[in-house]
């Protein structure tokens, strides 16, 4: 017979483990997140999980006024402190209107893009400190953080083969821009290693959702729940 | 017969002492602040002192993009937070390009609203932390502060009674909004007394306007020039 105490024991088994937490999606324009992260929802849905998939920038409907301002290439004189702050602005509408309800609900919310993006786009690649940029995204979101942010890697050649050739006004920057985009990504994954893992992206779709799986998993079975 | 030094002592008068200075005119919506700006820019025009004259929300091309967002009355699901990152983001842009240049020619700066309003509007009114628009505002104008920030001071009844019908987004919010922009203006004055300054708006736009070049005048001559 078990001690008494065991009985008030409450395991929560992968993919239930998800209910109620923040991950996000990010990693280079042509990585495949967006890909992954269908893919993710739909296996979460099929085992009973709720998601609340949003995606950066837009989101809401003020966010997507201002994803409009951020995306357009006829605002190509753009001053990188007012780009950044325009990313947190479309981040603050989205996190109150519906990051925080869901949580609120028990759902898993699923972001494709977040600050990690920023600090990825406009720090290190875009030439801000990130401790700026923490310091609004601290502002933007109540010092909330995501529970985990999954990066998928690649290489800017890889990347770059699989973009469409309509590029909006971000993704039209040269390859050096995207190769430190992408130093940018991996120094969070070192800096921040207790919430952030990668997956290699520059797999095919099977082999990297197969990863992705283990690394969620493996991060949620062993990372106590946040008060 | 003077002594040496005295030569090389240089003596800078007003108006020429506001060469080089960013001064900002604040106070809530029917203070009469944007009137009296008009007057105090033709003052010094006809004084032969170069006046680089701004505007908040907008001000330059990607500035007035996100005026629209922020001051559509469709837009009234607008997260305060958000509402706060606009007006910084259309802030970093006009700084970085309008205003820095005109300082480095030597103009004086004269801004019809800046960060100011943010901390009354958006902070006593609207429920943020002074503290959390500071940590904002530090990183969209790197850190850099007017020299002098000009309070309109005047009544929400006799504001509300200056102001024409078609109301804005912001204009529309109630009398006790009003109110608490006003005391959040007035806070500022008193928390930061050595870098604001205010003028009773209430009286006719000549007393007004003495009193404006009364208070400039005397913070100019004995302030000492930044570095």
């Amino acid at each position: 017979m078990l001690p008494a105490s065991a009985a008030t024991t409450v395991t929560t088994s992968f993919p239930d483990s998800l209910r109620g937490r923040f991950l996000v999606f990010d990693g280079p324009d042509g990585s495949g997140k967006s890909t992954q992260l269908r893919r993710f929802v739909a296996w979460c849905h099929e085992r009973g999980v709720p998601v609340t998939e949003v995606r950066e920038p837009g989101g809401t409907s003020i966010g997507e006024h201002i994803r409009n301002v951020l995306l357009d290439p006829a605002n190509d004189s753009m001053a990188m402190r007012c780009e950044m702050l325009l990313y947190m602005a479309s981040r603050a509408q989205l996190f109150e209107e519906r990051i925080v309800p869901a949580l609120a609900k028990g759902e898993l919310v699923l972001a494709d893009r977040f600050t990690s993006s920023t600090l990825a786009y406009q720090g290190t690649a875009g030439g801000l400190a990130f401790e700026d940029i923490l310091a609004v995204g601290k502002v933007a979101t109540g010092n909330r953080w995501p529970d985990l942010t999954v990066v998928f890697d690649v290489d800017e050649k890889v990347a770059a083969s699989r973009l469409s050739p309509l590029l909006d006004r971000i993704e039209q920057r040269g390859a050096e821009f995207h190769r430190r985009v992408r130093e940018g990504y991996l120094r969070q994954c070192r800096d921040y290693a207790d919430r952030y893992r990668t997956v290699d992206a520059s797999k095919d779709p099977d082999t990297v959702f197969d990863e992705l799986l283990g690394v969620v998993g493996a991060f949620f079975s062993v990372t106590p729940r946040r008060a």
